[in-house]
């Protein structure tokens, strides 16, 4: 874990972010924190190329305009192409149909990884309906089954965030403890998260993208624990999680990690 | 104003905003502060589904991009048709052609509620010509003719923000007497308000329109108090108003409410 | 340059910003801090109509969708009739091809100023490939050439942000210092001061634009001086940045402005 954060500060990748418009000041700013550079080009004709010179590539669909859904494809194309990781982030899949067509297009076009709450992951794992809106109605413990079996049909690591997190290759399986409550109460917590994990993901080095997944998870939940005991509210905690995210060093990582290799499931 | 407070806390209204890109997060984050569920979906093929579901609908013109205006439609049609509650913030309308277009054939939709300066209230009204963009070039009490008139026209309860907020169902005219002048140094800080009217409105259990509406307007005036206490200018006290939203309690509400019932108009 | 900043104090300019979806709330809050009016007004019918009317625009191409490209043609048109001052923020241009295009056909409209990293400036002066994404990867004092020859060519100030700040009318050529390294940690940092610049050229009374973009230069880091010394992070620095622009005097420019006027080039 420390030593794939040290590598992602040491490289400052250059990370590519097609994001909803909620998010998207909030995201920028939390990879800025976390030591990589921020590109947010979603453009159509200027996104493909882009994702050529791009370390990692996130693909966040909060709120798919026409436009985005356009430069989305551009730039997976590219991706797959030029073989820049990229990640993809089902926001609110399930109930909502252009995105959840989108997600379904997308996720079987070789993503390095996917990263959602439980609903939103059963919902591309073919086993779920999805929750309300943003909003998980299950957890991740509840999603492990569908998100080992998305890993393995797609090839993507799969995370999926709640009170822990789960993460899976689809042969090895992790859960992560970590964060703060307080996480749920900013808008684009979720959001960031997806970014640091193609940060991470784009600047692992010789590390394992399971491995990369992990530590940005690890990192975001140690620092949302630092900024909480600094906060007096959700508007005081999410500037606090800019400056932790941005004063979190090596050690911290690895005194802090708590990871958990579960079991083989039967 | 206390106990509608507490209703839309424990309900933790769903509350699907369609706005604009410059107060998207501010506003999704302040309705997390104050308990709500927000959902930014603005797309067309999306939004109308959506607003079937949702709490209530926010409808804020003020980035109207072709396509926002098109899923503005479908929503506030959605919203008509499953009884969804759906409150219109018709910004910077007057001199923009392009919204004030649409104000007016959405003002006509039977919204629950309407919040606006007393320049967009009146230009409504069709008794004013707008002020300078954002800015209001008149005061609420200046509005309150022109607000009546646009309450009993379209049964909408018409909230004008100002020093002092004039609230009115046609019938019944108050004053809100509360917040503090660092709101106007903040962008979107008067769009978060129309978000939290949409909030207050869809939790508002059996409680009226215009207590709903009115109970919004105290307490985000009080959080604004005591945020502007802790500030040093505009930027922490924009980080405090989030704060303080999501530490007031229905205590504050009852003990901290300046609301004054007009004397009937001649 | 202080009584440049004090005359922009007073006169409170209406700046209207055509500007990229991950900095327009940040841009606006530093609008409203400088004591500057925003108007985010960027749709095709509008961004003309009110360009006509605002006492500056801003043309910043972060995000340039299809509809803000239009409405940028159309402010600028505008503005050119009406005699608007506006201020081009080539954002990323050199390596994307939609927003370089953009910005070679408007930098020959005659904006009041130009400003960008050197990586920017040298692609719309003719003799530089861009920088990675929005990061230069040139020096202001590097671009100085190029700058001169920019500002003589279109008649615009261009103004070269870096660890010093190089601006430059064609004939004068001066370097400000000030700010800080944090600024590179904030999204949007570069681009709220094109927004400045735009408030200071429109407020500027009787000054030189020369003298309006340096002084919005020195103001600018001047209060991120401030901020720097309160701030624990990155998150901390940008909410104390707008405290500090809110809260900064005439009296602070008059004693903090550090300008060096260069020698002439050979």
């Amino acid at each position: 874990m420390a030593a794939t954060f040290a590598e992602v500060r040491a490289n400052g990748p250059l990370v590519q972010c097609i994001t909803n418009t909620v998010v998207t000041n909030f995201t920028a700013n939390a990879l800025l924190a976390a030591g990589a550079a921020p590109a947010m080009v979603d453009i159509v004709g200027e996104a493909g190329d882009f994702a050529r010179v791009a370390g990692g590539v996130l693909v966040n669909l909060g709120t798919p305009t026409p436009e985005q859904r356009t430069a989305a494809r551009e730039a997976v194309a590219a991706a797959g192409e030029a073989g820049t990781p990229w990640v993809l982030d089902p926001v609110a899949v399930g109930a909502l149909q252009v995105r959840t067509e989108l997600a379904a297009e997308l996720v079987e076009k070789h993503p390095a990884a996917v990263r959602g709450n439980a609903s939103e992951i059963l919902v591309l794992a073919g086993t779920g309906a999805g929750g309300r809106g943003v909003e998980s109605t299950d957890t991740p413990e509840a999603a492990r089954a569908g998100a080992e079996e998305l890993a393995r049909r797609t090839g993507a690591v799969v995370a999926v965030s709640g009170e822990r997190d789960l993460i899976t290759d689809g042969e090895t399986t992790v859960l992560v403890s970590g964060g703060d409550a307080l996480l749920t109460l900013v808008t684009g917590a979720g959001c960031a998260l997806g970014a640091l994990v193609t940060a991470f993901v784009a600047g692992r080095g010789g590390h394992s993208v399971l491995t990369a997944v992990t530590a940005a998870h690890v990192a975001y939940g140690l620092a949302a624990e630092r900024a909480a005991e600094e906060a007096d509210g959700p508007g005081s905690f999410a500037v606090a999680l800019l400056d932790a995210l941005h004063n979190l060093r090596q050690d911290d990582v690895a005194a802090g990690a708590r990871v958990e290799v579960l079991e083989p499931a039967e």
